[in-house]
């Protein structure tokens, strides 16, 4: 039996969906509702879409909207945690949109609003595979590569909130253009974008692969996880090639992260790392202890998968919350 | 006038010099005082040179030895700064050496002991080019790269006390050998040590170069920053071309550094910006502003030379030894 106002709803702002949990004070998910992401509409008619889900999630469990204590959310972009707003977020066509403020209008609660990634660190912090470690690394890849830094238990921001930026960390001097106009960023060598570049290239110079054929199977425009899962199985060169490649990339950054933060431990998460698991994690944790300048006590520092999935941006959304709740 | 135990000596224990300050409490520097550093010696005679320059420059300050509350120590290594204990310093073939409690034996004073590079950070921190910013990261250029970092205000040590090894961050994946054994270090190709076999290299090509030259009139069997900046001043083609590079790859590993942290000052010190200064970080910041992840404010992150030299770890011991002292 929940009493009153004690549930939080915790809700991550994807590209392609929305996806909100209800959660009680035991961190218990009641209830988890999901709507596509109408990106075509202006931000107003997005942030409806929000206090509708909202709403939507606490019925499923159950719950009167009366029950509802706050609602907190993670955003793809540049947020300002303090004011709820989102500044730059590209995939939502948002700029300056004070997300906090107008959905806090239209549901009467108190609304929060972190960045994406951040609010994934925290969930896997607190309730996921970095439990324990009081400073944290989280890199997430996926269509993109994003990170997040917990230092001494706490978000590490930077001194302009744009810390953290793991994706643009250049690895290789004068290597392939990132989407950021730059050459080399980690993000241009080992993200499902990079890899799915690499995969085409190999094609096109005539090497025989099965992910094309896939994607097309699958009604997929792009190689998504589940295509890069399937390649793999089906035992693809060109797949197994290109990821062995992504991996080894990634094990490098992962000692450079360490070299300079010595961090107890490193989450690796994201869509990759959530369909593949271990066996994505295992070489690059080899490849990083390789390459740790300290390498006598390397296997001090944990290397490990996300275990909260999907689960993870909404959950720490929601330990957000509940710490400013608490100011 | 000094009154009873109010002066502390700050020694730096280079590989060629040990090199002592003393400093009142207003940080004026009263004396100093340099000798060589005999490393054939075992441990205990090199701490007996250590305890004989501290009386030295205590004495040439004119002071009294019962003046002196404390002695404070930057060691090339790993140092447990807690004890005192230099844990592994190569360059003195030391390892397990408590430092602290053995020449506190034979000084009857307090003596601590800090990593090299992060005593100079605090120093730059605190009286130099840091002052004022709360997160700070250090990159000190020499013979190898090392680095410091200071957030909110505090030497960040990591996990294992392995934290800031930034001459370690891969910024060539599968580039030049580094001394540590992995390839693409930042130290691998911006040190002084990859300059000179960049240009060693150059010259066996058969580029023409006044570096050897130079090298032999003064006597160095190895490019010392004074021969550098003596090549760089003939205008050199090779030591031209050699510096424009390791100052490209400077800037690509700030702006990763700055992507990463975030932090508000980045301070290049080390032997190669104490001899060049502004002219070696100037073209540093152009690249590194030109990639950073968040250009639109790149100039609010100040990337600039150290400004107090040699000076910086002795007087950066100084403040740390206060700090233990008030706890």
């Amino acid at each position: 039996m929940v009493s009153t106002k004690e549930v939080i709803v915790g809700i991550d702002m994807g590209g392609t969906s929305l996806r909100a949990l209800v959660v009680n004070p035991q961190n218990e998910i009641l209830a988890v509702e999901k709507t596509p992401t109408n990106v075509a509409q202006k931000p107003d008619g997005l942030i409806r879409d929000l206090a509708a889900l909202a709403e939507d999630v606490v019925r499923a469990a159950g719950l009167r909207k009366s029950q509802l204590r706050a609602v907190s959310i993670g955003a793809p972009g540049a947020v300002d945690p303090e004011h709820g707003v989102v500044y730059h977020a590209p995939n939502l066509g948002w700029d300056a949109v004070p997300l906090g403020a107008k959905l806090g209008k239209l549901l009467r609660v108190p609304v929060f609003a972190e960045n994406d990634v951040n609010v994934g660190l925290v969930g896997e912090h607190v309730l996921g595979a970095g439990r324990g470690a009081q400073d944290l690394v989280g890199i997430f890849a996926g269509t993109g590569i994003g990170g997040g830094i917990i230092l001494q238990g706490q978000l590490y921001l930077g001194a302009r909130g744009a810390a953290a930026e793991v994706g643009h960390m250049i690895v290789q001097v004068d290597g392939p253009l990132c989407g950021c106009g730059n050459h080399g960023c980690i993000e241009a060598l080992a993200s499902r974008t990079a890899m799915e570049r690499d995969v085409r290239a190999a094609i096109r110079s005539g090497q025989k692969s099965c992910v094309l054929k896939l994607m097309e199977e699958r009604g997929k425009e792009r190689m998504t996880s589940s295509v890069l899962q399937r390649a793999l199985r089906k035992n693809d060169p060109v797949m197994r090639k290109v990821m062995k490649r992504a991996q080894y990339y990634m094990g490098m950054l992962v000692a450079s992260v360490v070299n300079m933060l010595d961090p107890e431990c490193v989450v690796i998460g994201g869509g990759i790392a959530e369909r593949l698991g271990e066996s994505y994690v295992a070489p690059i944790r080899k490849t990083a202890y390789q390459n740790f300048l300290r390498r006598h006590d390397a296997e001090r520092v944990k290397i490990v998968p996300g275990t909260l999935g999907d689960n993870a941006g909404p959950l720490g959304a929601v330990i957000l919350a509940r710490r400013r709740l608490q100011k």
